[in-house]
């Protein structure tokens, strides 16, 4: 078999754990690896920067899992950072790649993983780009608002968004001591929460000292010097010697669409359940790409590591010649709010409507331990139920330490699409220190059938 | 409809649970509900002695979840405590009471719920009655051992046995500062695991202080003066101020016997799913009676709070004319030994054997946290699988904080019967300060189907 090339556009989770898989089935005689990434760094944890400017990861480094060193040494596969890919042409099965510095080149494929990610959401506000304004996506984003702190000392942070990377830098100004405002267009933060379940993560945010302004659009900023000095909203100006945004973000599209691969009805590149595009010798996964969703039977756009580097393992076992599948995802999500944990699975209830479903939603409070033990704290867990057929669609937990990690019953529930009255009679583990003999989810699942005793 | 009366047998989690959904589906109109009872207590959690005994539970009462006015006033239930039922006459519909003080009576019934529990194992060893040798299994061993120690404030402390509660008596007798010894006749401690597994708990005993005597039988105990002085083995004596015995117990199935009611292969008094008995109008549940193995496809005789309130729940259904189907159990369990978490669920690879199936072991060492996130520990899992079939038959997991809760996962998909294959793309949460990106079960997973990347 004549020696064959797997070129990776994007060295990061989907695209590097592609090329591991295929290097653990291909050895470099039968299969070269080459992957490029616009950036400065190959495969790293964004979802921890947020950590790093909080004070709690003392190190930028720490967040880089493996750098392109050690992939080269491991498993001869040569990471190229600093080279964007800027076009595809599938007719010659190649790429043009513009190093930072020096002449593009085309570089052929027999195999090609497009991994690009996703990119943050700006819109065209005035003053977006004024000094002391921040996105939360790359890790020079980490280092410059911390050098930025470090350097004006500002008393207030203004964080724009209400997501989980918005909550997080939310917390991380608040633990430097900063005078933390949120501002929100949406009435609550966390929209991937029904609105009461959200609304114990607003308790939580307050107890901590965010000021939160809900439903509050963004108009623009204030910038003197070309320094930013306020958000400006609808509701007035709210001061800020520093801003992070966090207003999402999308897939990253453009390349693959100029090159003609398929882009699905989400937004994201259309793949099948091998990650395989429209186009032959192509693949995806990873932010860039769409994930079919398994109880909205719907592709979603869901930018998350563990997504990535699930679909990054299937494509590169199908590249090498094996055979996975990927079978979708219940659109499972945690996050640390301050003292909360905070957790969700499958539909909201908003969702579930829009699914074609008929759901009602019941919420639990239990606690996270057996009564007389030690430490134990609150926990509300909300279950999202197809009415007539009694099928759990989704689940939300807000509680102290020990809440979050429970929601994983719920995703394999939904997963394998258990009713409420399956759910309650299963076989939780417990004893004090982890539990009260009903786990609170199992306390929601009762109550959904209507059965606590 | 004339009005009907439930007897219940035993005044604790099965019982009581039964006689509340019972009394939530008909009213004392309609039935008046009875619970007889030998001991003095009614709702006791037995799994907090240790936590009691060590000083994490300051006082005993906490442990009672509810006392007998409660029911009274709440659910309109009499409880009738220091009440021995010494003789069930299903012919006659009738049990015979035995008031600790006064006459004997006869109590008659249209529906009987045996939830009598389970009777720890004391086998007939010389020396077993001196003082200063303790059971664990009511709360007045709790007092009783607490009061042993402030009154006698032994040297050392010797537990006899290897599950659950001698382990965690082994801690409460460590945290009270006393030299603390373990005798098992096992070569290991927790028999539910896989050696290698339970390897890992013997290293946590040790690490905090506990001296573990393994493979080594207990033929008595020397007693001086009426007073235990030491445990007498098979390698010589162990001196002991105090001992615990932890050496299981069995269902307390005599009175049901007596009465012409079908016991089980497990030992245990045999249930439908409904916990309907061999006997018209009687039911049973909690530890007294048999669970339904959901893998091995055997009944079982596993003693736990969990599968009592379960089964109680589904008789007290039953009982007041509805219907509810108790599906059975995966042999899910936890506790905390000293600093690790531990737990398991499904079938260990020597059960699985046993089971007919052909098991094969994988072990992988993960964080319970991302690496760069401060507080995670080692989780060790150990999943078991059909080789054949990839069906995942059960797990194991040992580590620090936030390992144990982790058993769930593996219980819920083991329930669904799913394969390693399936288990390894679930869907499971991930943030920082909960996991790394493969959460460790799905490492596991990953590790079973060979492809670690």
């Amino acid at each position: 078999m004549a020696r064959e090339r797997l070129v990776v556009v994007g060295a990061d989770a989907a695209g590097m754990t592609a090329a591991t898989n295929a290097r653990r089935i291909r050895p470099e005689a039968e299969l070269t690896i080459d992957a490029f990434d616009t950036g400065d760094y190959s495969s790293y944890a964004a979802c921890g920067i947020p950590y790093f400017v909080g004070g709690l990861v003392d190190e930028l480094d720490r967040l880089v899992a493996r750098r392109p060193e050690e992939f080269r040494e491991r498993q001869q596969i040569s990471v190229h950072l600093a080279h964007e890919v800027t076009e595809i042409d599938p007719a010659r099965g190649a790429v043009r790649v513009q190093p930072r510095e020096g002449e593009a080149r085309w570089e052929p494929y027999d195999h090609l993983m497009v991994a690009i990610g996703a990119d943050p959401i700006r819109p065209p506000l005035p003053g977006l780009d004024a000094d002391g304004v921040f996105g939360v996506h790359a890790l020079d984003d980490g280092s410059a608002i911390r050098r930025w702190v470090d350097d004006t000392r500002p008393e207030r942070a203004v964080v724009v968004g209400g997501g989980y990377v918005s909550l997080e830098m939310a917390e991380a100004f608040a633990m430097l001591g900063l005078e933390t405002h949120l501002v929100e267009m949406a009435p609550q933060p966390m929209t991937t929460l029904d609105p009461d379940m959200s609304e114990l993560v607003s308790e939580g945010l307050r107890d901590f000292g965010v000021q939160l302004h809900l439903g509050t659009r963004v108009e623009g900023f204030d910038v003197t010097g070309g320094r930013v000095r306020a958000v400006r909203t609808e509701a007035g100006p709210v001061e800020a010697g520093v801003v992070a945004l966090g207003l999402g973000v999308r897939p990253n599209v453009a390349l693959a669409e100029a090159a003609g691969i398929g882009i699905g009805p989400s937004g994201g590149i259309a793949v099948d359940d091998h990650q395989r595009t429209s186009v032959e010798r192509i693949f995806s996964g990873g932010d860039c790409a769409e994930k079919w969703h398994r109880v909205s039977r719907q592709p979603v756009a869901i930018a998350l590591g563990t997504h990535a580097n699930k679909q990054g393992r299937v494509a590169g076992i199908n590249i090498a010649g094996g055979d996975a599948a990927f079978p979708g995802v219940v659109g499972t999500a945690a996050t640390k709010v301050c003292a909360l944990e905070v957790a969700r699975t499958g539909l909201t209830t908003a969702d579930a409507e829009a699914a074609g479903f008929r759901p009602v939603g019941v919420v639990a409070r239990a606690s996270t331990r057996a009564g007389y033990y030690p430490g134990g704290g609150p926990i509300t867990t909300k279950l999202v139920v197809d009415e007539p057929s009694g099928r759990l669609l989704g689940g939300q937990i807000v509680g102290r330490e020990g809440a979050a990690k429970r929601i994983d019953v719920v995703a394999v529930a939904v997963w394998n699409e258990m009713t409420v009255g399956e759910l309650l009679n299963l076989d939780l583990s417990y004893a004090p220190p982890y539990s009260p003999v009903w786990d609170p989810v199992l306390v929601a699942a009762r109550k959904a059938v209507g059965t606590e005793g």
